[in-house]
């Protein structure tokens, strides 16, 4: 075998490679690596590019993120930082459900209804959303997560419950940095005992964040609508959080 | 002005002229006369066509189904049948919402989903649309109902309610007559005194009904799927119904 071929087999020991993260295991089977990649998608794949440097800000910026939920009663996967683009992570089955909440009107929610899009929700909006690339994550109620079997009733009311209290505690620290949280993307998964973990990643590719005073776009927006600068603006994310040890 | 600018005229003072029927106004402020339309349309306006029959049929099956289920206490919009294709009904304000039940998965669920046509929910579920055929109807949950204020909170348990109650009451009649009830759509309205009346129509346009015994669709899905003999469907359910007085 080639050198060639043998790189090759090593980079693809990994368990799956997502449009934003790979996975790859480790020598204990309930623990796993996760690489934060620079390549970036939208609109369910068919807008395809790089961002050089967001790998390394996601993956800063998730764990700084999980770290401070955590330490408000948040139970999550995140184990540590790995290197400027990895982390260890706990390994879950991931619960095929996105979890989106709202706190104002923006993207897939604006086109779907019609509604103006930064228009304020009286109160945060939960939605559930089929992780399921080839239906083009449609959106769905309890009833059909229930008939198809992908979260019991029970994993149902707690994701909603964690996802507004993640919410509340995101909106307090961002507000500090004059960053309002418009809407996002959970992922939850149960651990080895069944214990229901947020796992995934919270940042600006799963997060809507607009400046304050200016409403400038500081999020995957800016990919998704080719507005320019993107790495800056997820840089500046880092940094209002008091982000430093970027290499 | 000539004769033909009179009739035109006169034609036009219905008050709306939708996809399948036409409403128009009467001497009382609180009745409209509804007319039934032999014109159907499917996906959205993309399918259209005529089905000779059609109109009267779906006034005869919906006279009946709403006096059944009046009787049964759910407060309806129907009062009584004028003519072959036209009923009195109260005139309500329609809630933008409409609201389906289903007991198998079929249609754009199985589509959505990948769910195959035919599989059993184990509970009935219940969904609501959007009535808005500029975005296509879409699917919405109570977060967005309440959030464009479509419906009140009270409006939207209300609706859940009789919607089941109706399921449990439909497939009682249709269940001895050898039918199964697949799914069905509602639409509700508030009366000049706010309350809450199921209005539209109940028809084979509006319901999935499925032979129990041969499976046969005895439904629109037989012009959407241009399988023939659309009208003989109907009329089978009419007779079923033990329907007689058809001119
Ligand atoms: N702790 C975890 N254990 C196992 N899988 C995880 C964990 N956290 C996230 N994942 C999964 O890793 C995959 C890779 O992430 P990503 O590149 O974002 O994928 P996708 O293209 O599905 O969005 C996703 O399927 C995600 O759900
Ligand atoms: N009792 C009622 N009072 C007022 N409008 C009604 C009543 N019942 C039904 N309607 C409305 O009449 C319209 C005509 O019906 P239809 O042809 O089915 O229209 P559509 O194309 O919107 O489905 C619909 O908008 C329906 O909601
Ligand atoms: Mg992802
Ligand atoms: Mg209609």
């Amino acid at each position: 075998m080639t050198e060639e071929g043998e790189t090759v087999m090593s980079e693809s020991s990994f368990l799956y490679e997502g449009k934003a993260k790979k996975i790859y295991p480790t020598d204990d089977p309930n623990v796993v690596r996760v690489e934060y990649k620079d390549d970036a998608t939208a609109f369910n794949g068919e807008k395809k590019g790089s961002v050089p440097g967001k790998g390394e800000l996601n993956n800063r910026i998730s764990a700084l993120l999980f770290t401070y939920l955590g330490k408000r009663g948040i139970p999550h996967h995140f184990i540590r930082t790995l290197s400027a683009t990895e982390q260890l992570v706990k390994r879950v089955n991931i619960l095929p459900v996105e979890v989106v909440v709202r706190n104002r009107v923006a993207g897939s929610l604006a086109r779907r209804l019609g509604l103006k899009e930064g228009s304020l929700c009286p109160s945060p909006l939960v939605e559930f959303y089929y992780k399921n690339d080839e239906r083009g994550d449609p959106l769905i109620t309890e009833d059909h997560i229930a008939l198809m079997e992908l979260a019991s009733r029970e994993q149902i009311r707690q994701m909603r419950e964690r996802a507004l209290q993640v919410n509340e505690l995101l909106i307090e620290l961002m507000t500090e940095k004059g960053v309002d949280l418009i809407d996002f993307k959970l992922e939850f998964g149960q651990d080895e005992n069944g214990k229901l973990l947020l796992a995934d990643e919270i940042s600006p590719d799963t997060c809507r964040f607009w400046d304050r005073g200016t409403g400038k776009k500081l999020d995957k927006d800016r990919f998704r609508h080719s507005l320019g600068g993107v790495e800056d603006a997820y840089y500046e994310i880092w940094t209002r959080l008091g982000g430093e040890d970027r290499v």
